[in-house]
């Protein structure tokens, strides 16, 4: 097959190629930008499901699932939020032959769903903090051109959404967020900055949001996720009231916390090279795949000392794949290069016989394992693989960022931009244009990077109250 | 708090309160028949939810998802089955403020979604079986009452869709599924009956449709899966053809395997009782609930010995919550038997000094644990509740059903009733008139149940070519 368009220079297309070549989705189904997920895609995604799972249950916030139908009634409720998805929401009109009496929308996400609800269930101080989060499908009419994972009309999307008794409490729940997200992230191998959105570009409704972005092609970058402060914006129109230990009705100060499969975009974009895609052991739907070598020269059959292997590692909780297909070995190391599975392990009649394995991690370290200490072996080199594969995404995050001291400078950008900016909208649309993308905001608490002292604002020149910023063109 | 309603003979009374009490569903959302799924009653779903994955995958079904929404041209491909569906589908027809150019249906089932796609996937006899599954919501504009879990608007489907080679592949995958589900019933401690549907009430576009039936309440029942045999019904309006070995064009035939939310409704309906849900080990959001029994006059703290237990329990695989709330320990043993917790550790000052633990299961054993092979132990009376669950349900299935002989006797049955049936559509009409409710079909393969030597048609007398049927009113 025809090697890979060059990811440097032709991202993009490098990215739709791998997708498909790798068959993690299907885009022939008859509605644009709602595509099929491939057993190979959806047990990524599944696998992407559980970390998130994992990381938010540990915070103590519980599963719920709220309806896919919105009455109209109640999504207008808060005037923001309406303005910001009306252009975008599918309308449900019709049930069987009639018209509905109230139409209903499709979920775009689920805050008006969830919050007259969250009014009956929140009465008292002890019924907080409420903290709950979903995993659902949410729709949005998408104007823009779709890319699978990135930016799609049926959306597979994580939200978490809380109630705190004050303004302290929703902070900390910001915070708790935010240290969550580095363990997804981390799990998936992924560098990634959080970003508070200047106030023109903030989620619908919040007071303030904070964008999780990474890097992507040349100067690109890809909003990942987001953690919104609403304060009272929603519980008023809401009426998500609780009565003080002092018997006073207050309104609830609410959060929320947005992931979705651009995450599993994310994995493929940041870690994917010219062999295909790269999977962080996380995430890889097998993270071990077993060759027997199969010679009709050899006196040993290598499959049954594969099989047991499998079953071995299986056992010890990995997801193993015995790839027994009747192709030659190079097309199979081929395959599963493509596909992205972390670790090969190739079983000959030599390797058979002495009960060892032959292994080769997807970032090309190949080792003979065993026979001694096999299974710990597969296991320390999945994590090494892992430790790589992280490493090699951070030096490309860090060569992502380049400082500009000048507007003329952000023209033609080839990297993603950190700039100094007075934090006055003025001069943060000057950036914009003078970098035909964005001004993403301010980085906030730990970043992957060195940031050192500011020199003046990009806009005005001024020195003083001058912050780092990224500028970018978003994808 | 009041008694519950009583169940022998105001069932769906005490259903519906027992589901409210034990706050697994909230149904205050704005559109009837879309419930709230809670944290109590999400954990529930999401642990049925593992052993479909568990026993589908088994047999080597994969998962899949594909969009919740379809194009109007598809879904009016296959005559029966719109015909079937086209009063009871949501239609989406704008997004934003424009009409769609294509109008799309809402998924009630999935056939018209996949099959387009199918056609693409399945090209030779070397893609075959394509065993497919996929766990999604699917959506019904339903006219009749709605009851939570039983019968919604929105509902927690699944649904397995298979092509197969030739009739006798199709034949052998719908004893795979029947199979499979009896390993899932089992594993819910449920007894179920397969029993083939008349032609007049298969699913529509089957060549025929095998229910998964069970008694619940007085002289109901209640449909808890299906499994189908489409032949070609489908795979020839949407072209879904294979080359044979020998270089032939075939349709494939077809299966589908459908199961949703009502399985967690039997759950609750079969086993509850005067106190309340009683959850079985593979479902139950907490199969431990361990109770600190907290007392001023001890001189040992229980908490630390339970909450030690608790961690033990949970490393070894175990769903475990520890009370540590401030009520009285009545407040609390009450709270977990209405919510169904298979297995209750009592850890007062004695045993918390000992290292033992005051067991009580949800059927009402009672034993002190420990402390030598304390958490075996656990694990020892799980595995004695759950036959015992098991065995009681049976008594009461085998109970559910008594034989008929004459039409006379069907008017005001108490039970599900067992008739002899020459096959005739004419005579099917004349039981279900009788009993004011439907003839579910015939009993197919292994059973619950004697049955022994039929007796005459109850419609028309004959003897000759007379089958065992069930006659109901389905719930």
């Amino acid at each position: 097959m025809a090697d890979l368009p060059d990811k440097g220079t032709a991202f993009m297309e490098w990215y739709l190629e791998v997708l498909e070549r790798a068959a993690l989705t299907d885009k022939r189904y008859g509605v644009k930008g709602m595509n099929v997920w491939t057993p190979y895609g959806f047990r990524a995604r599944r696998n992407l499901d559980a970390v998130l799972v994992r990381e938010i249950e540990a915070t103590g916030s519980v599963p719920v699932e709220f309806p896919a139908l919105i009455p109209q009634t109640e999504f207008q409720k808060e005037k923001e939020h309406i303005k910001g998805f009306d252009a975008q929401v599918y309308w449900v009109t019709k049930g069987g032959a009639s018209d509905l009496d109230i139409p209903l929308v499709l979920r775009p996400t689920s805050e008006t769903a969830m919050y007259p609800v969250f009014a009956l269930w929140v009465r008292s101080h002890k019924d907080l903090p409420l903290n709950v989060y979903q995993i659902v499908n949410t729709f949005r009419y998408e104007t823009k051109t779709t890319r699978p994972f990135l930016r799609v009309r049926e959306i597979h999307f994580f939200e978490e959404h809380t109630c705190q008794s004050d303004e302290a409490a929703a902070t900390a729940r910001v915070a708790s967020n935010l240290q969550a997200f580095r363990a997804m992230a981390r799990a998936l191998d992924l560098p990634f900055v959080p970003v508070r959105r200047p106030d023109w570009d903030k989620f619908p409704g919040a007071f303030y949001s904070i964008a999780l972005d990474i890097p992507v092609g040349q100067s690109r970058t890809l909003q990942i996720g987001s953690i919104h402060n609403y304060r009272e914006n929603f519980s008023k129109p809401y009426g998500i009231l609780f009565e003080t230990p002092d018997g006073q009705q207050r309104l609830v100060h609410q959060t929320t916390f947005g992931l979705s499969e651009r995450l599993l975009g994310a994995v493929v974009a940041v870690h994917g090279d010219a062999k295909g895609v790269v999977f962080p052991t996380a995430v890889a739907p097998y993270q071990v795949v077993v060759v027997p070598i199969v010679s009709a020269q050899a006196t040993t059959d290598p499959r049954p000392a594969a099989r047991t292997l499998a079953s071995e590692l299986t056992r010890r909780g990995l997801r193993v794949f015995v790839d027994e297909g009747e192709e030659r070995p190079g097309a199979k190391y081929y395959r599963w290069e493509l596909r992205g599975a972390p670790l090969r392990l190739d079983i000959g009649a030599r390797e058979a016989a002495q009960g060892s394995a032959t292994a080769v991690d997807r970032l090309g370290t190949k080792r003979l394992l065993g026979p001694e200490g096999l299974p710990e072996a597969v296991v320390a080199m999945l994590g090494e693989f892992d430790t790589r594969l992280y490493e090699r995404a951070l030096a490309q995050f860090r060569a992502a960022f380049t400082k500009a001291t000048t507007l003329e400078e952000l023209k033609g950008s080839t990297t993603v931009r950190l700039v100094g900016w007075c934090t006055q909208e003025t001069c943060g649309h000057a950036i914009e244009t003078a970098i035909d993308g964005a001004l993403l905001g301010t980085p906030e608490g730990e970043v992957p990077f060195e940031l050192g002292p500011t020199g003046p604002c990009l806009g005005c020149g001024r020195t003083e109250g001058v912050v780092w910023a990224i500028a970018a063109q978003p994808l």
